[in-house]
C-alpha cells in the first residue's frame, strides 16, 4: 500500500544499493585496503554522513556487500537452472550447469569476496561474522547445484561429487585472479563435465 | 672446499632463511598489511639493517618467500612420491597421492601464498613480479602430480584430469582458510580419488 514515505524509502534503498555495488568495485578493483565507508561513499556519490547513517562500520558495509552478492548470485543461479533445463539435454545439460556454476566464481563478486575472506583469515572479529554467511551460502549453493543437475543429493556419491564441483569451482575462479584464465578453464570444465556426467551415471 | 668466508656466508644464508620463515609466519598469522620488512626482522630476531641489506624492499621480501614456499613444496612433493611409489598400489596408490597434493594446500605456506595472490589482484607491480613464478609453480606442480600418479600426460584426457586435481586442492585450499574443513575435505577427497582412479582407467 502507497503511504506519503515510501518515496523516501525508495531513495534510502537506492542509496543502500548504490553504496553496496560501489563495495563490490572498490573490492574487487583496489583490493582490502581502499574499500573503506568514505571511499566507498566517494565513488558511490553518497555523502559520507549518509553512507554512514547506513552502514555505521566498515564491517557493517563489507558484511552486508557479501549478503548483497549472495542474493544476486542466488537469483542468477535459479535463472540459469530455468535456461539449462529448457535447453540442454545428456551430457550437454551436465557441462551447461557445470559451466555457469564454474564462471560464477570467476566474476567481479568473487574477485570481491576473496578480498574480504582473505582479510578476514588474520581478522578474528570479521572472521567470526562472515563465517555463518559463508556456511548458508554453502548450503544453498549446493542444492541449488543438486538442482540443476537433476540428481538425488541422498546419495553418497552425488552428494561428494556435487560438492567437489563446488570446490574445483572454487580453485578454477582463484586460478583467474591473476590472469585470464578462460582459455585453460573451457578445456577443464568441459573433461570435468564428462567424467561427473558418468559418475553420476545420468541418462536424462 | 672450505675457505676462510664460509662461516660468515653460512651465517648470511641462515639469517636470510630466517627472514623468509618470519616472512612466511607473519603473512599466514597476520595478513598481507602486517607483513613489512621491519615487522619481519623483528619477528625473526634480525636487525633492521641486516634485513634491507638482504631484502631492499618488501617486494622483494614477499618474492623471494613464495619461491622459498616453492622449491620447499616441491622438495617434499618429491619425498611424498617416493614414500607413495613405495607403499601403495592401484587406488589407494591414487588416493594417496590425491590426498598429500590437497593437503599440501592447506599449510600455512598457501596461507601465506592466498595473502600475496590477493594483494597481488589489486598491485599491478607485484603481479607482474610473481606472475612467472605462479606460472613455473604450475607447470612443475603438474609434472609432480603426473610423476606420482604414474599416468601419460600426453594423453589429453589424462592431462585435463590431473590439471582439475591441481584445481580441487586449490579450491579445498581456500575452503580451509576460514574453518578447519579437514573432516568434510577427507570425503571429498576419497570420492574425486576414486572417481580420477575410474576415468584414467588405472589397473597399477
Amino acid at each position: 500500500m502507497a503511504t506519503p514515505h515510501e518515496p523516501k524509502q525508495d531513495r534510502s534503498r537506492a542509496t543502500r544499493q548504490r553504496l553496496l555495488e560501489a563495495t563490490i568495485d572498490c573490492l574487487a578493483e583496489t583490493g582490502w585496503a581502499a574499500a573503506t565507508v568514505s571511499v566507498v561513499a566517494e565513488r558511490a556519490g553518497v555523502s559520507r554522513g549518509a553512507a554512514q547513517h547506513h552502514f555505521p562500520t566498515r564491517e557493517d558495509l563489507i558484511t552486508a556487500a557479501l549478503e548483497f552478492m549472495f542474493e544476486f548470485r542466488m537469483d542468477q543461479a535459479k535463472a540459469e537452472a530455468e535456461t539449462v533445463n529448457a535447453v540442454a539435454q545428456g551430457e550437454g545439460r551436465t557441462r551447461a550447469v557445470v559451466s555457469a556454476l564454474v564462471e560464477s566464481y570467476t566474476t567481479p563478486f568473487f574477485k570481491a569476496a576473496l578480498q574480504v575472506w582473505t582479510h578476514a583469515a588474520a581478522d578474528p572479529a570479521l572472521r567470526e561474522r562472515i563465517l555463518p554467511l559463508e556456511a548458508r551460502f554453502g548450503r544453498i549453493s549446493h542444492r541449488r547445484a543438486i538442482e540443476a543437475l537433476g540428481v538425488d543429493d541422498s546419495d553418497p556419491v552425488t552428494h561428494h561429487l556435487v560438492q567437489a564441483t563446488l570446490d574445483l569451482a572454487r580453485g578454477l575462479g582463484l586460478a583467474d585472479v591473476l590472469t585470464d584464465d578462460s582459455a585453460r578453464r573451457k578445456l577443464i570444465v568441459d573433461q570435468w563435465a564428462a567424467t561427473l556426467h558418468t559418475a553420476l551415471n545420468l541418462s536424462h
